[in-house]
């Protein structure tokens, strides 16, 4: 039994529920969670691999990315957080930089939230954001082009690193996502469906089959560790044929590299692979 | 170091923090937790004390009271939801249940949020409500009467009794606690200030007298175990000297028993206690 999905169908029927956030008059919500020993490990920090402050920030940019996949702009930002009692005031100050300058970075006002003591570090997280006009995992269209942002697998690898023990670059993407933000915005009005890729190239192309009742038919190899890297906040999207000149334009004004890989055929597209979060 | 007003301050300085909700424009977001081991204990379920449906109801009636005491609508919810691996279907489907029966009484759409495995049941909830009138707790002025809705204690004996390992009964407020909303919404319109009381009475009164800039005059003696009884859910509000009549009215015609105990005075209010949720 997959918990997440059980759990998501059981609960709710909306029709706002099955993208990256839930549009409705203007305003995209989403909401994700950021926790110790899902997302991130205690040693890690203690060891110095990665800082209180990086995985407040961390835990800002994967919440801005739903929205910013989306093409919604991120305007307010609740966040939950519980903390150890072992912290002492500068760790609950790092913590705070963190958040602040992911909100800095993307012109998000902190507007509230919750602040608890509890065994482990804990962050919950809603974007409230802004758009014209969202972009839903349901629009692929039979013949459209895929594409994903940036390059693929180094998440996946970082992560492997950290478990087995083993500091990984301070520039990694696995610390600091890169978000397409710019180069995103500017193409939107050329792409007709995506969401980032947080489970995985695979699973997440899956989840575009499901949503846009399509196959693909991929072109260019992927090879299993680019494919099953999670966390990786790139982007997944698709394009009409005749939109692909100015897609590739908007990504070179941008030096955004993008890949294209895929075909949308009839049919469905399922992934063998699970993700990749590691369980206690 | 109270973690809780230390973090607030370090992390936004927005003129939205401070009230129960942030109210921007017609919408009030409010977003709180629900966490294992800091809201319940995992010995309560075992024990058959409370369901986990009383757990999820209870999650989502708690951030429910927040907008409600802002004269708000819940109209959508976010919910985050951290599930034990040991959880079976049944459980996911209680719990499923629990938000559920919230959502409904309450007339509220789940539009989203997230689901992870973890070591221990954490719930975080945002809500989405609306209003065209909000009330804060900035609003007490000189001379207010203050009113607090329900009968305030039982919370706080309730967890006591749990604590130490004692069933209390089916219908504690600490399990289901009652939202005043339909007096509370016919009323609004002669408050001028208002919270709910989750903290306690001494500590929630505190908050409005720093929002409120004023003191209070206690004239009715409130008894330790009531007002430092937190987890309440009742409405602390006040009303001019000249609405008193309309208010107690409006309370009689929905049979709810509402407790004026103090006036609005200059100088400044300070409780000596601290909140009682439990560490561990």
């Amino acid at each position: 039994m997959n918990k997440e999905d059980y759990f998501i169908k059981h609960i709710s029927n909306s029709k706002y529920i099955g993208d990256d956030g839930a549009f409705i008059d203007g305003f995209v919500y989403s909401m994700d969670s950021f926790f110790e020993n899902v997302h991130f490990k205690k040693e890690w920090i203690d060891k110095g691999f990665i800082s209180l402050k990086q995985i407040a920030y961390k835990s800002m940019i994967v919440n801005i990315s739903d929205a910013i996949a989306m093409n919604a702009r991120p305007k307010y930002a609740l966040i939950s957080i519980a903390i150890p009692n072992s912290f002492n005031e500068n760790d609950l100050k790092e913590l705070a930089n963190g958040f602040k300058k992911a909100a800095k970075d993307f012109n998000i006002e902190i507007i509230g939230g919750d602040t608890i003591e509890n065994s482990k570090l804990d962050i919950s997280i809603t974007i409230i954001s802004k758009t014209n006009n969202p972009i839903y995992r349901r629009g692929v269209q039979l013949g459209d082009y895929i594409f994903y942002t940036g390059k693929l697998g180094n998440s996946k690898k970082d992560l492997e690193s950290l478990l087995s023990g083993k500091k990984i670059k301070k520039n990694s993407k696995f610390i600091k996502p890169i978000l397409r933000s710019d180069f995103f915005y500017e193409a939107s009005k050329y792409i007709n469906a995506s969401m980032d890729i947080s489970d995985g190239l695979f699973l997440d192309l899956e989840k575009f089959s499901i949503a846009s009742n399509v196959g693909f038919e991929i072109f260019k190899k992927i090879k299993e560790e680019v494919g099953t890297s999670g966390e990786e906040y790139e982007i997944l999207f698709c394009v009409s044929q005749k939109n692909l000149k100015k897609i590739e334009d908007i990504a070179k004004k941008h030096k955004t590299k993008i890949n294209i890989f895929a075909r949308a055929i009839k049919g469905s597209y399922r992934s063998s692979f699970s993700n990749h979060h590691f369980k206690e």
